[in-house]
């Protein structure tokens, strides 16, 4: 009933990786190729009701100098350079509106909410598209998008996004360059752990119950999307396992934890049936970092909700103690 | 597929309604009855890791005098007194956490959070038990809770606790008592309902897809929970189902709605199973005070969501500007 | 697709058990404060179109002095005093009409069914109110009703009921003191577990698919109702699961069935995804007493049916055969 | 999500009937033909654990002669002819056990409960097989069984058999021939309706939430089974609905009741999906004899369950008191 | 349960079609767009193991001069130009494998089968990417793909590939371009329909119960897929309802239908869940051609299957004969 | 979530069987009874509007020389003996229309369908009654029909008919007797293994997915359909499990299996609730003959579909290749 394995045998679980050839050149590549794009990081103050705080729309080139929105949001009174927390999204989520993001800022941090390229229909509304067309065949959903190839691939645009997500909440006065947090869950924790990666000199990361992290393990335990994106594609071309798989070995957690060293706190929910709790401790048990987890024993994937917020402030306010 | 009526029916859709004799006597016994006991209204600020916001932890006495929880939030740099929002919360839901919380706040309100007691085990926690024990026969949960009579009827102490919920808010100083707004979706909607007729000198109300409307067209049509728990306990309790709606009707929306004069604005959603949009329009064509309603076509018991909280923002905006 | 364990390896499951210390001082005192309350055992014969049978309405204190309900059925030709079966009821359900316990009188026994307080709401009708009202946040049903305390914890009420229905069929002219049996399933198994074990005088126990045994466990494994009460109640209490199992180890099962030294006859479906096979068997392997079970291979939680009756009325015949 | 019609117009609904040419003679002829072959009942008494009644395993000659099983329980004190109701059984049921059949005896009447050929494998076990093969094509079930022509229909020999129970009852000398009741539910309600149709000087029927009546109509609005079974036939035979109905009103309640003097008591739940609350009512107001219905407004196909019981023996003491 | 009306008033039913200013011109324009760009067909024989047919990959400019895949397989034996079928492909499926297409080849047609870009990969593999990227926001799927702008909507480019398939069969020297019949079932019927609206000369149209037809109603009435896609898009996009349908009006088939002078053999399933009965209808009795229509009662959206395959050889030899 | 072992210990899977004493003394007085019936094989060459093809209607002398239905296709060219296909179909489906079998004429072979006696009324429809009536408790369905001795099992009926359809086959002048070879997925898998250990001169088998293997495994791991039978009816009759698995056996893949010589393809679905891997591979790895697996990773009970298809013609060519 309740996928994978009990508590103390994924505290020990630590598969081995299938690590690609290449696979930080490819990365560095990526980046180069689209740092070739200026930033072009535009703030515009936008009206609310929300006395506050100031709230401004943002715009700025992400992986092919194509245009990715977002929020920014500071406190009403923030004057001098701010702590910055920035956020990524989940799977068919968008930036929604300014109000959903209130939390940061009432605790005294900048927060930039980065929109997910051409996500944003399903739960929450997102207003970027993304401009690149199809390579090859894949099922409805981001996840198939491009998968036979490492360069064609969706994540190759978004995780490049998210990196650039980073560099423009630097480029804005209020924020101070030296203490940016990146943050997420399920998607957005994928994001989060890709990001703080691939960008040297981040503050720290919450990884919420991580997406895209042991990829096939995951995708051979459940079949509850968005893993079964990759079951209902494969289940149609039989051949092209191997293929597939080859192509999200660039894209999988486990790849970049082992090679990640900013300060992270991660949560898992031990009935977690869209990212098991298997896949969440495998990245988390090759995180090259300082770590700590939070395991919520009775939870699925909402994880800890208000309560891992709770110790998201917690972890802020004694990061900024120092 | 979709329960209920094409929206041009829902909006002529005016049910005549089963009004108990002594209905207004009913509810002036058991509000006189609760002011025996001592309002008793204490604050407690608390400590949290939100700068920008001030945060009490309320107590006061509810129906019985028995004690009811709550939060009471206020924009950090308040002085004066402020308009405030009596924020009451859907079935199974507690006061959670004062972050939990914040939009009113940032928008430059205070708002108070009234716990639901013998709630909040469901979806976000709570901290009131309802001491009053069984007296005959239900099912689990709160909805046939002594709904053989309407003195012992878990919704009297409730919809009671509401009222003294809006006496708690105008006890504090930097609540101004002539600008209080009740608030609530769903169960918090049906207190919405019943306490902005029960209160005379509201400033408004938001009233989200309110349950407890319309009652018994709702049992008969819709079997997901709250109202649920009257099929299924009419299922075995077969020779009862007189004797349990004549107590239903004192709790009705649609009676509360027809002597309602405070200004309000609706929601439902046309595609909600949970409070089929038949029984909030039974309400909202009842209600004899200035009115509005938003229709979201597409929506099942969410409505409006953030839109929503849109709304309720812009609305709020221009009841302080007159 | 089916829960637990192999058959082999549910013979031999013998789990550590957790047992408190204090658990038989804890029963010992809430006994004795019981028996504090005169039992006030009342037997009022009723009129029914059923002429075999006579049937008595019957009522006494249980817990806390409270009246508890339930029916007296004898052959209506019944002159001296007769062996009796001690029904208790699963879940949700109450003690129906007398016509639904006919099998036992029909075999020359009397039967005394125990309504159980504050449910009866659900399968089959109730007619006994819980008057204690709630102590804490719990989610609807009874089990995690004042779950954070030994003291508060409704089945402590219900298990006390449930000797003193020992007690009340032994009041009764027409009853063999001596040759009383207890049986139940699943709830009502629970029931006649740990009556068995505080009663030290019985002849016999049926204990069929008994639910409240190994309870964490069963928790863990499985997510039907009622169990599944439990973690929707720690899904949203993050913070409480270990005073939560606290208190449940005073009532688990696996306890009582350590110190039980009355014969008895289990129950178990190995398809059993309500009370799963591994909770049954741990329980029987720690069983005290003499003891058989019967292995029901391709049922559910409706183990045995009119199978097990039949096992129940040859064990019976055996019994006064001596 | 309820299915069907208000209860005001259910009360009203009486559709017009599809009756075959021959009806009467096809019933008539098949009767005649049965008859040919002796009944040659036989009463062998059993051993139970049951002392207040009698048990004997009874074998009678059905349609073609076919040994058709059931049980015939008596008060053990039984002297003189008893009032005895022959009781048919729902879909995919058996006879069971004797123990199952324990009311009408206590209640002072004898009971003969016909096993249903062919069936008995689903929720109770039955011992009856029906030797007669396939004629044509036909899904899983017994709905349709030889459904392209009357004669071949599996129901031609049900219903035969059914008439045959009466004659077998009448053949006990502890049976008073003069007061034999017939009562079923579901299918049995089917039976009842048909038998008491087909014999002239029944006392009763009991005819609870029937099966197959308005057939076509219920193949039309619902798809849960047995129903769903011609549903599924005409999916994959899709040019045969014609013949297929043209059956089928042969064995329809709704023409056994234009022609039915039997004084009844009907029951129907108004959320019933099995036997739609509309199909029942049909055969209802058709009914030719003197009758009555209990309406259970929020149960389903379970209809009245133990209230039914408690109907059924009111009515049955008022039947003896004349 | 069973979505929609009863057949007599489905056979009147001829809703009010909302048809958008400059519908003609849009299409004129978009097909003088395309056929800007060479249609470059180019047929290449593949080897299989199937000797009675020759089987080619075909390739050509569809939308945007955009390469689309398919197949063409011809009786090993044809000599002269033949009798050709040009089949589009249910919802995300796609060409598949040339075994997949046998029928009309043995029947003595050819068959161009046209794969859809950007699909093909659920239930049958497919070749054809889109390489549009998106517009802006959108849902997982291909209905929302592009829908705020008749423009940028992918059914746009979809339904233009098609003209352009019939224009590639005509081009191969085996087929006899005066002899052509488009044919197609749910997404394929869409494009059946709309093909035979926009080109003039068609000998038939095969339309099996069309997708994309009273598109308003539909979603409605229906949230399953793929109109559930819309459901879920608007879900969260609440405020461009009217900006969605007035996209979709340039793509629903009830306009088609409208201006279609081709003649056509519709089928429609009664209990259709996906394209439910009512929207088949709104097209076929809109249709200005010569027409009729299969009637499946009680058959989803799977139809005829093999018996409309069998209405269509019928059809199809009397068209040769004709 | 997915059923059974991951594929390493699929490979290894070899449980030990359960082998009846008799086995082949059983099949060999089957085999010589059935032959004291003649053959008599008849076909009727029928009209059909596929002018590559000749279509046969099929008859003759099954089980009990019962009348078995079936489909003889040829290339409409052919002249000399043809190797031929003999196909077997899955659970509940019939022989259907002559268009659902061209891709073996298509490829240049003969087939010939065998229709399965009793069934047909699922999703394909037949015209083969089972003349041979009930002798004994059944659920809905076959699998559980005469399953109380293996001389009254239904499956000792159509397994003898799969043996007859080959010597069918063999008896037409255009088929080639030393070139047949048997197929079928699922039950017809089932038939394909059994017909190829009974009968010695085959030329290949193609098992897909093959049903009724490792049965008594498979009845305690799934409980999807037909598999699901067998749980219901032991779930109701208990006492007859070793009876019911002792008839089985006569039946069980894994033991014709062990005796087969006949060279085979298997393909197999690593997700296959229906005949779960683990009873796929048993039958595979006991298999004497040469053989071959195909593995579908991502792929339930519908296998490779057209991928296997394209398999199957791969392997027909070399096997006339030599």
């Amino acid at each position: 009933m309740f996928v994978d394995m009990p508590l103390d045998r994924l505290r020990q679980y630590r598969p081995e990786r299938r690590e690609p050839d290449g696979f930080d050149a490819f990365w560095a590549a990526t980046l180069a190729e689209t740092r070739e794009h200026d930033l072009n990081a535009v703030f515009t103050e936008i009206e609310t009701d929300l006395s506050l705080v100031r709230c401004f729309d943002v715009r700025y080139a992400g992986f092919g100098g194509h245009e990715i929105r977002g929020w920014l949001l500071v406190p009403a009174t923030a004057t001098g350079p701010l702590p910055c927390v920035v956020q990524y999204i989940g799977y068919n989520g968008g930036r929604g509106l300014p109000h959903d993001w209130l939390t940061w800022p009432v605790a005294g941090w900048a927060i930039l909410v980065m929109d997910s390229r051409g996500q944003g229909g399903g739960w929450r509304t997102g207003d970027t598209p993304d401009p690149v067309g199809g390579t090859g065949p894949q099922v409805s959903g981001k996840l198939t998008q491009g998968v036979l190839s490492p360069g064609d691939y969706y994540y190759r645009r978004l995780y490049t996004d998210g990196v650039r997500a980073v560099e423009a909440a630097r480029a804005h006065p209020l924020v101070d360059a030296s203490r940016v947090v990146v943050s997420g869950g399920s998607q957005g924790g994928a994001l989060a752990m890709a990001v703080s990666a691939l960008v040297d000199d981040l503050m720290f990361a919450f990884i919420d119950v991580p997406f895209m992290s042991h990829i096939r393990h995951a995708a051979e335990i459940t079949d509850e999307d968005p893993y079964g994106e990759l079951g209902r594609f494969l289940k149609s071309h039989r051949h092209r396992v191997e293929e597939v798989f080859a192509t999200l070995d660039h894209f999988d957690g486990v790849n970049f934890a082992a090679r990640n060293t900013t300060p992270a706190l991660f949560s898992v929910g031990l009935r977690d049936g869209v990212t098991p709790a298997s896949t969440v401790f495998a990245a988390y048990n090759h995180y090259a970092g300082p770590k700590d987890i939070r395991v919520w024993a009775f939870n699925g994937h909402e994880g800890g909700e208000s309560e891992q917020v709770a110790e998201h402030l917690r972890t802020a306010r004694k990061l900024l103690e120092g």
